[in-house]
């Protein structure tokens, strides 16, 4: 089977991004080397342009619309980091986008989203009742009304292309790894970081990470198909998907070695020691890949491994009673 | 007059440090940008090794011990970053070391330099009652028992070398820079900043920042010599020095253009701009430069501004306290 993308897609992606996105620092911790028994290298995607790798794929899809999709612009539905993605691209790319949101998702990022999309022309954050009205019926009729190409947050070849461009960048930077850990929700940055790693490391061990409460890809591995599950109640807000996506899939079972899962007191506690020892905000999505090595769900004693930290978007009152209440 | 140090004992420290302290990385912000109306290029010493710049002047101290001082070992006062450092210092460097901490200091403190301590031989952590005890007879005494070479927070010719480094990385990763912003408490880090930056760039603005409740090197820059003040009251921690050092303070009048300050409320919005923008912790006293820039006690407008972060290291209890409050 093909998959949806090659390690080509991933060299053009970096390509495109380069001198528009951040290549972000790896950082290190001798205290995390301790717990884990590893030699650990942090990719840090909390320190992307709008705080999350999101940037890299979304920016990826929309620097590739033709002139005619430039001109009717890019819509795309999300609460949290792909809203503001799309929003950014849009604007460093000089595209109208709506994006579609729920009427109560949190102010901050209905601040930050409609900050990006500020004197862009046609450009608008549009709130739906997600109890009564059908978020992807609102996104076709709006995007058929105004010529708008819909950008999907995971499900999409340039998405995922965009997204393995961090994995690419932390290989080039600190050379041969045995394992690399990436979070998972829709599948998005993992597909794309296993084609990257594979790629230039055909040994290495590729693995996932998801909240305890939404195993549903390592479900689905089990099971070899796409499993659905309700919403999980997690703080991981990322990765409360439902199911893993169809070209995301496919890849995840060619590449990925294997599915493992946190709690979210583990986030928590990783959330903390991120705080205290390494000085760095990591919203609990982007901590589910270091909490699997830190918390000990996986062992990789002696190992070179390599955990990306997917973003840093998290409400500061939240966060702050999150470290406060994890005394 | 002679300074006490020049800029070869600067390139010297950059030797002794290259491959133990960390080069940390410097950040950019467009909100910073926007908000200053310059363009900041952040310092982070937060990322630094245990958390501070205050690695820097303590192991380029420690590292030039004779043989007979290495045997001997390593002493300092300090509830703060400093007996971090020289605890941190003193194991990569293999000799004793003892720390005289009040007693009341913070807990997570206590058992940060502690656990540095670990496992050195004639190590520990001597506590004192700041009410009964005269901290520098102490000091005195056991060094003199104990064969140990006092090493002062901030007064000393290698441990303001050492400092000085953070500014030569600084420009030499950025190139020119019209200012430079350093946080100054007892004047070590602003006076081995300002002798790094005033060689390389001579048209550079070296200002230093200090917290309002405390602006002693303000009224000594004015006045024309050393004031001695109260303890300040002020969540700046790291700037509650009641005067300039001996050594410093020449160095200061010599090579600062001006001394500004700014209040708590600021220190704190400028806390959160960090979290929530840049994602990164930085403690009350390495946020004195940037809320100078980021508050507008300082305008720079159109120019290439460099901002030292000093360090990182507050309890987390306290910093989700400070950050929940800022609402």
């Amino acid at each position: 089977m093909t998959l949806a993308i090659d390690f080509d897609d991933i060299e053009r992606a970096a390509q495109r991004l380069s001198g528009v996105a951040h290549r972000t620092p790896v950082m290190r911790s001798r205290q995390a080397d301790e717990m884990s028994g590893a030699t650990v290298f942090f990719k840090c995607e909390n320190f992307q342009r709008m705080g999350a790798f999101k940037f890299r794929g979304a920016y990826n899809a929309l620097s590739q619309f033709t002139a005619a999709q430039r001109k009717g612009g890019a819509i795309a539905f999300s609460s949290g980091n792909h809203a503001q993605a799309v929003a950014l691209s849009a604007r460093l790319l000089d595209m109208p986008a709506v994006i579609v949101m729920p009427q109560d998702a949190p102010q901050s990022k209905l601040d930050a989203t409609r900050q990006y999309l500020q004197s862009l022309p046609r450009s608008e954050v549009l709130l739906f009742d997600r109890y009564t009205q059908d978020r992807e019926a609102l996104c076709r009729r709006v995007a058929a009304e105004r010529g708008m190409t819909m950008i999907p947050p995971y499900d999409h070849p340039h998405v995922i292309a965009g997204q393995g461009t961090s994995a690419l960048e932390l290989i080039q930077e600190v050379g041969a790894l045995d394992a690399l850990l990436v979070c998972v929700g829709g599948g998005g940055l993992i597909a794309g970081c296993a084609v990257a790693a594979k790629h230039l490391l055909p040994g290495i061990a590729v693995h996932g990470v998801e909240p305890e409460a939404g195993n549903d890809v390592q479900q689905s591995l089990q099971r070899g198909e796409i499993v659905h599950i309700d919403t999980p109640r997690t703080i991981a807000d990322g990765a409360q998907t439902q199911a893993c996506g169809q070209l995301t899939f496919p890849i995840v079972q060619a590449l990925v070695k294997g599915v493992h899962t946190v709690s979210d007191a583990q986030l928590v506690a990783t959330m903390r020691f991120f705080a205290a020892r390494m000085k760095m905000v990591v919203e609990p999505t982007g901590c589910l890949a270091a909490a699997a090595l830190l918390e000990g769900a996986i062992d990789l004693r002696g190992q070179r491994v390599g955990v990306i930290l997917s973003g840093g978007n998290v409400d500061l009152v939240r966060y702050a009673a999150l470290l406060h209440d994890a005394r």
